[in-house]
């Protein structure tokens, strides 16, 4: 039985795809915290991330770096956040989100919804930052 | 000018220690949003974690990843958050939250207030987890 993730990342299920390689792959939020909130997940299904091999989240965090820093050049923010806490779905992944202030990471507060063309967009200019 | 962090680090202000290496240290934050909660650190000041030379950013992440184990084999919880915000200290620094659940990670609610003797408990038990 795949995630949802993982489906993402096979391609069954579309996505506003920002990155991808081997054994990893990032896609926009499509609840945004902010926009540009992007998801960074491994291929391989691991619910926990500590629960990855040393070596598995080494590469999963030197992937979430090269990404957080195409999206910062490619989204206005004072920085890009990260958090992991993934009881939602049992398939680890972090979040990278764009803040302007810490208040900006809020996991309680009301998700954006961009129109389909502007996540297209966001997605396209942080692929090719 | 240090950092408030380099100065816990220094030994020069009082922290619950957690854990510490040559180029990272680890202690309990003071204003907790659960008991456990940890700060991890490098010890040279860097205001933003993706400004880490690549190199530093693999280190400190596996130096966390040794905390975050610890933690979790210390503190009752179902697994271990992690946050980086890092807009009021300019110094990286990662959140290690202990989570029961996704709401436990939640930056603008009230921070809890342990005793010190329920503080130096923790972190002992963290330490020699």
């Amino acid at each position: 039985m795949s995630t949802i993730f993982s489906r993402i990342a096979a391609g069954e299920i579309p996505s506003y795809k920002v990155a991808e390689d081997e054994k990893h792959f990032a896609f926009l939020d499509i609840n945004p915290m902010a926009p540009g909130h992007t998801l960074v997940i491994p291929r391989r299904e691991v619910d926990y991330l500590f629960d990855l091999t040393p070596e598995e989240y080494g590469e999963l965090m030197e992937f979430a770096r090269k990404v957080a820093l195409k999206l910062k050049r490619a989204v206005e923010c004072s920085r890009v956040g990260v958090a992991v806490l993934g009881m939602e779905v049992p398939h680890t992944h972090i979040h990278l989100v764009p803040l302007q202030t810490e208040a900006d990471m809020d996991f309680r507060a009301p998700k954006l919804k961009l129109a389909d063309d502007e996540m297209e967009r966001i997605a396209r200019a942080i692929a090719e930052a």
